[in-house]
């Protein structure tokens, strides 16, 4: 098992950041980034993310055109801007990655409410598997759902089946400007026992 | 930063489970898990995961009644199941967790859709932070989303506002009955750099 110093990584010192030093994240930690996080389970191994990692500055332009005002800046000066999508035909890669159930693409296909939250609750998944292993790694979050969907959509994942989820910076905050915490809900408030 | 052999322990060496050894799991573990995976962040502080830990025989049997048959077996044996709910008011609680917006409850009230797309997504990523802290304290998980969510919302929720997202065993996992591992997409099906 973890430490409490490794488990304080990935989550209790581990903060939303809103400012970033300026230091670049490198091709290679994206792909430790997927390599981790992609062993993380989903539904039938359905897999649905689709992640498109934006780091030049012109498709940082395209993507900040589409941000709420308030998430503008930050992702203009984050080094990595993680769009996490999902794929609305994930199902036709089961028979790669499910193969032991070789009519796994017929529990899906022409069922669009099961795919739809097939597609959106496990690419949420992978989303946070994405966040904590960016944390493993070394990174930090900043994630967002304040945003242009169609816009996204249309500039990003165009002439595909890929539809955004949420996005995320992704670089090294600027702790000296962190806010103070926000609590959470105690144990009791959100779980029981029975 | 985290290991190699450490971010295996989360991620690459990690397996979804069917087959639990008769190995208790404390509420003391129970309560590690919350307080990790508490702090995994949401969109506004919002945290709408509410989740119920069924470890009695008597409430195990209500919920494996209500688990596709498929799943019906390993929730049995399981120590412990985690039902992953999520508050469809859970604005009501922003006043408390996103103090510095008093007006927070307002971005959410009353816009359905909204509501709705901001408690399944982020109950989703509270999902898998739980499941990330399951594995970060030593216990193995067993998601599932095959199950009758009405009768679990009658059985577990009734006179609520919470509604189930997925279903999670949580236990010791017998390895020596594992399936051999599926495979995953590569960095270029699933990702790109732009």
């Amino acid at each position: 098992m973890l430490s409490q110093e490794q488990l304080a990584l990935l989550f209790s010192n581990a903060r939303t950041h809103n400012e970033w030093l300026d230091k670049p994240i490198s091709d290679e930690q994206l792909h430790a980034i997927y390599d981790a996080m992609k062993w993380g389970p989903t539904s039938a191994n359905s897999s649905p993310a689709r992640i498109v990692f934006v780091k030049s500055s012109e498709q940082k332009a395209k993507l900040v055109a589409c941000m709420s005002p308030g998430n503008a800046e930050k992702t203009r000066k984050a080094p990595v801007t993680a769009i996490v999508g999902m794929d609305m035909v994930f199902y036709e890669q089961l028979i790669k990655l499910f193969p032991h159930a070789p009519d796994a693409r017929s529990w899906f296909e022409g069922n669009d409410a099961v795919v739809e939250s097939t597609a959106f609750r496990n690419s949420s998944l992978q989303g946070a598997y994405m966040m904590l292993a960016a944390r493993a790694v070394g990174l930090d979050c900043g994630p967002m759902s304040g945003f242009d969907a169609e816009k996204i959509n249309a500039e990003f994942f165009a002439g595909s089946n890929v539809k955004v989820n949420f996005v995320c910076n992704l670089g090294y905050g600027d702790a000296a400007k962190l806010f103070p915490r926000s609590p959470r809900l105690s144990f009791d408030e959100a779980c029981k026992i029975v």
